[in-house]
């Protein structure tokens, strides 16, 4: 029984990484009704916003869908970290003509809690995702018994391994190549973290679950290459931002598409966590990787003015531009073509 | 006509991968005999050195080999600098019972030169490749003349561009996975170097030249990945570092077939460059990248004589435990089993 083809019916095991803040219920769907498995980030939305995305997902399709939420521990707040945070981040309030005495403090996101475990209750969806490792044991216990399959991130063969023993029913390897947050969570040191062309014939031999790789794999050359790797199934999540159906700003958009791209970097400036995104303005004064930064998610309160403030006179020097290391053939055509495309090379059945 | 099945009569395109200080010409030997492309390091032999090597190679095979060279500058000694490397090394001298005031300078690796090329007129190898990337034009001139293929790596698209332009015939496309120094010559910004599965395919998809994989490849699912993502030939280097034929020390032996074979970094400590070792306890003490290194290669002399001490009482804490990312199924088969079992891998013989 692969759980895949049968347990999920996909056409193939293509599978659209969860990309929060660039999208929504119509990139999801548009990837289900292809035969891929749609997904819906919830890292950033409120119960009641994440009851209205999984209801809009289900007036499109009636096809299986993962819903993804972010399993990290909520810091305390370090007043001293948050006043160097500040410090640094006056200049541009000044520049841009925001008043720094009205910094924003906060969370922004918040983890996998009960009130998330009262909407997957309700809605019981195919597949439930985490990413920084799975909440508490109670919490993950109400999520198993809905019947979702439970996935997680492995950036390390340790980490694959502690998931594994934890009761994932899949692990997704994420190459240092991926965009967005890496989902590190049983260290923080940067040096574990390993290319997919390593990192996914190591998870492969390592644990008796499907491994999912991630990082890197946007066309049908990366979903040949993990085939050859031992990948039961692929996750692509940059070479979807271009696409009609994703939310991602036209600075985003357009930052994708540019050589720029070409060089992205992880970064903790935009939530406190390292992420990969294309470099820009802040990235290369601050960081990309900046000790002042609070622990996530605080980072994001007070970065996200300058971003608005930046994005309303055209420039993306405050954005996070999530990017994977492999944006230089982005295609905008629909996610439904692309999500075939993905299938065809699954199956072999493109050049 | 192929550049590696005709003009190199290779069974299959397997490229060992030069090792300095690990390997001379046997390796080369058994990897040629294998059908393979062996490749003699020059990195730390004198002329004298690379002669008798050269020779003692072609005692062993009548098959095409490749002789690697270092192409950077030297640089000059700074010497500021080079006391706080001085003093960060001090408390280890006194612990391992050395006299900190005897503390060697001195480069140790010297570029492609006059007297390189003279040796190279001489015995007319097939394959020149270079590492930080070309020589002068007058001396990549002689090399040519001798009728040599040239190659050289690339960790970016911009060098792979780079490369082109200034007439290599093939690109080593150095994903960040691989062992060893890191070939960055147009930028020392680590934050550019990319993974092997989103550095393969933009590089083949920029020249026009063959397009040799590095990196994370050890094994046949990474020859058959690497050719899905369009590599014309594939250079291995990790996977040979255990064969008897390799002059790998036995504590490196050791540390490659452990657990902490999992934790490899990119580190400055050993010639003032990055390059993908073993963590050991220099590296997590000052590194593993640290300002105080002097610049490549002026960082290997003071360090020698801790690595040649701690190596005495069994230690690797000072030793460059190099390898690439992927190094967790090493197997101690001869370095001929090892090509035949690649050559299988590419021509799609092997499960």
């Amino acid at each position: 029984m692969d759980l895949f083809s049968d347990t999920l019916s996909l056409a193939a095991p293509i599978l659209q990484a969860p990309m929060a803040g660039s999208q929504g219920h119509a990139l999801a769907a548009a990837v289900c009704a292809a035969g891929g498995l749609g997904a819906l980030p919830a890292a950033m939305l409120t119960p009641e916003g994440l009851d209205a995305e999984i209801t809009a997902l289900r007036q499109h399709t009636q096809r299986p869908f993962n819903v993804n939420f972010f399993a990290h521990t909520v810091p305390q707040a370090d007043a001293a970290r948050l006043a160097r945070w500040h410090a640094a981040l006056t200049p541009y309030y000044q520049a841009l003509g925001l008043d720094p005495a009205a910094m924003p403090q906060g969370a922004g996101r918040t983890p996998f809690n009960a009130q998330a475990a009262e909407v997957i209750e309700k809605h019981r969806p195919a597949v439930v995702s985490f990413h920084f490792g799975l909440p508490a044991d109670e919490l993950l216990a109400r999520v198993k018994r809905t019947g979702a399959l439970v996935w997680s991130s492995a950036t390390t063969v340790d980490e694959a391994r502690w998931l594994v023993q934890h009761g994932v029913d899949a692990v997704i390897a994420q190459g240092l190549e991926a965009g967005g947050h890496r989902g590190m969570f049983l260290t923080d040191d940067l040096t574990t973290q390993v290319g997919t062309m390593a990192l996914l014939p190591q998870i492969v031999a390592a644990v008796n679950v499907p491994v999912i790789a991630a990082g890197g794999v946007a066309d049908a050359a990366g979903i040949r290459a993990a085939q050859a790797l031992g990948a039961s199934a692929v996750q692509i999540g940059t070479a979807y931002l271009c696409t009609p159906q994703a939310l991602t700003s036209a600075i985003h958009r357009t930052a994708l598409q540019s050589e720029a791209a070409r060089h992205t970097a992880l970064t903790n400036l935009f939530s406190g966590r390292p992420a990969r995104g294309i470099v820009n303005l802040v990235m290369r004064e601050l960081g990309p990787m900046c000790d002042a930064a609070p622990a996530f998610p605080l980072a994001t309160a007070a970065i996200t003015p300058l971003r608005v403030a930046a994005e309303a006179k055209g420039s993306g020097d405050f954005s996070p531009l999530w990017s994977g290391q492999n944006a230089s053939q982005l295609q905008d055509v629909s996610a439904e073509v692309l999500t075939q495309s993905f299938i065809d090379a699954w199956r072999g059945q493109s050049a």
